[in-house]
C-alpha cells in the first residue's frame, strides 16, 4: 500500500536518475521510503537510488515491491508542471498506481515484479582515492573526452596532488586536471582507471545538475559517483566498471 | 479581383488553422471577406474559416474562387515577420496572386479551382451538449491521452455537473475532469463520444493558441470545435467524426 | 613554430567562415598572422580567410604551413565558452597543435599538409558592378528565393539606380529590390547573373552575422562577396560561379 505526495520536480529527477541506466526496475517500498538498485543490461555499471519518506510532502507506506516502467514514467513527467504536487495511490496488493497531477488522474499498470531483474548485490570494492567535483565540470570533461575517443581515464597523482581526466583518440588527444586546491574535497591514492564514454555521456547528463559529485577511485577498478538530490533527502550511487587501458 | 493588406499574425494564424487539416483549399473570395470549407483526405474531418473583411487593414475584392497551396502558403508565412503587413494582389482573372511583405515580392502561382475538391456541405447535426474551455487546457489534456491511446473519449455527465476526457490503453488509463464551475460556459446533456488523437493532435496544437473553444457533443456523435481568430474578425469551426467506441 | 592566443568568439568565427565551404584546408603561419585561399570539392566556390597577427591576443610565429581539418575543429570550438580565450602552440616541425582552453589541452593531430589540396590561384576577374547591404539583408533574401527555386540572380540596374534579387521557379517568383539610398555603397553597372542556392545558404549563415557585405557582380560572371571579422583584423572572400541562366 501506498498513498503519498511528491514536488513533480524530485519524482522527475528520481525518475532520470534511473532513466540513465536502465528502462525498469523493482521499487522497494517501505515505510522509510523508495529504494532500488539496478543493472544494466550489459552488466557494466550499477544505480543505486534511496529517496527516503523526508522528500516527500506526505508518506504512508507499507512493505511492498512494485515493477516500474521507467521509460513510461519519462513520457508521463514530460507531461508535468514544474513545482506542482504528484499523488500516489497505490491499494494493498494492487496492480496499478494511480499518479493525479494538475486534475489529471493516470491509472499506471505496474510490471510484473517477477518479470523484472532481480536486484544486484552491491559488490565490495574498495575504492581508495576520492575527489569531490561539481557535475558540470565532471560533464564538460566526458564531453570534450567524447570528442576524441570512445574512452576517459579518471586518475589521481598524489605526488602532484591533482585529480585529472584524459582521453587518447587514434591522433588527438585531451587532458584536464584540476589541482586540490579546486577541489571540494580530496583524499589521495594512487589511482587511475579507464572507462566507456558511452555509459558516462548518459550518467553525467543526470550528474550536471548536481553542484557536488563524489568520484571514487582506485587502480583499474570501477569508479562510484555518488551524489544527492531532493535537497539531500534522497541518495544516489552509480557504479561503472572499468575497461581494460590495453584496449 | 483582390487588392488587401492584412496584419501578418492574423494570416499566420489563418494558414495555421488550415494546415492542421488540409494541404489545399479553395478559398471564396467576396467584398465581405474570405471563407473555406474543406475536409481531409480520408473525409474524418473538416474545417470551415470565415476571416471578414474587417480582419483585414484594407480589403477591396470581387466575388472569385482560388485554388490555395496551404503547403506553399505555410512555407512563405514562415519568412514573415511577426507583426508586418503584407499586401494580397490578384487581378481579375488572374492565375497569380502577388504577396508584398518587407519590400519581397513573391508571385504565386494558384492552383485551378477545379482540381482542388469542391467544398463539402456542412452535415445538419444536433449536439446538445456544449462547454467552454481554455484550448490550452485541451491541447494537455490531448497530449496527456497521446500518451497511454490512439483515442480519446470527450463526454458530459449532467448529474455530476462535470465535463470529461478520458482514455484507455492496453495497460494504462488517464482520466481528466472539469466540474461546471471551473468551466467558462456549461450546457448539461447526456453525451459521450470517442475521437482518433491522431486528428485532434493536429487541431489541439492550433486550438491551445485560444483563450475559448466551444466544444460541442452528443452521444456517439462528431465533435464540433469553435473558436475566433484575429480578435473576433474570424471564426474557425472544426468538426470530427466520432470512432466506434467498441474497437 | 606558432605561440598564440585569441579569443574564443574570433576563433570560431574563423573556422565557421571556412567550414561553409572545406572540411580542410592549408593554413599558412607567418608572423603576419594566419591566411589560407580553399576550393570546394566541386571547383564552383572559393573562399580567402586572413586573420593578421594583431586578432590575436598574443602572436608568434614563424613560417609554416599546416593542414587543418576543420569538421574536427567544429566539434572543439563548439566546447568553448563564449568570450574565453584559447591558448594554440605548435612546437617547429610538430604534427600536432596543442589547443587550451577553460583548464583543458587537447593535442590535435594535424594533416599531412601533402594531402591536403593545394590552395588555388586568385581567378582574375573584372567585377564592374558593386553594392554593400547588410549580412542579414541578404541571407533572409537568399532564404526567400530558396522557397520557389534552386537558384538566384543578383542584379544591378544602372538607370534604376536599383540593387536586385530574383528567383523565378516553376510556377512562382520571387523579387526584392533595394534602392541605391537604402545601400551603404552603390557602383552602378549592368550586372545580372544567377547562382546556385545550395552554396548561398551555407554562404550566407556566415555571412548574416555581418553589418556590411560587399556585393561584386558583372554580367554572367562570378560574384564576390567581401566582409571583415574580428573587428577589421580578419578579412573574408568568398567566390561563387555563375550558373548558366538558360538552364
Amino acid at each position: 500500500m501506498l498513498k503519498a505526495a511528491i514536488n513533480t520536480d524530485i519524482f522527475k529527477e528520481s525518475i532520470d536518475v534511473m532513466a540513465a541506466m536502465v528502462t525498469e526496475c523493482r521499487m522497494h517500498i517501505s515505510p522509510g521510503g523508495f529504494s532500488t538498485r539496478a543493472v544494466d543490461t550489459a552488466n557494466v555499471a550499477m544505480v543505486s537510488l534511496e529517496l527516503s519518506a523526508g522528500a516527500f510532502s506526505s508518506f504512508d507506506a507499507t512493505e511492498s515491491d512494485i515493477g516500474l516502467d521507467i521509460n513510461k514514467m519519462k513520457n508521463i513527467v514530460a507531461m508535468m508542471e514544474k513545482d506542482d504536487t504528484l499523488s500516489l495511490d497505490l491499494p494493498e496488493g494492487g496492480h496499478k498506481i494511480e499518479m493525479s497531477f494538475s486534475g489529471y488522474k493516470y491509472s499506471i499498470a505496474l510490471l510484473d515484479v517477477n518479470t523484472v531483474r532481480k536486484d544486484p548485490n552491491p559488490p565490495t570494492i574498495n575504492l581508495p582515492g576520492k575527489v569531490v567535483i561539481s557535475g558540470s565540470v565532471l560533464y564538460n570533461s566526458i564531453k570534450a573526452a567524447a570528442l576524441v575517443s570512445d574512452k576517459i581515464a579518471f586518475g589521481i597523482d598524489p605526488e602532484k596532488g591533482i585529480f585529472y581526466m584524459e582521453a587518447d583518440g587514434d591522433m588527438d588527444h585531451i587532458y584536464y586536471e584540476l589541482p586540490k586546491d579546486d577541489l571540494v574535497s580530496f583524499v589521495p591514492a594512487e589511482a587511475r582507471s579507464l572507462f566507456s564514454l558511452d555509459y558516462l555521456k548518459d550518467l553525467g547528463r543526470v550528474m550536471s545538475k548536481s553542484d557536488q559529485v563524489e568520484i571514487h577511485i582506485g587502480m583499474d577498478h570501477p569508479v562510484k559517483f555518488a551524489f544527492s538530490i531532493a535537497d539531500g533527502k534522497g541518495n544516489v550511487e552509480y557504479l561503472l566498471a572499468p575497461r581494460i587501458e590495453a584496449d
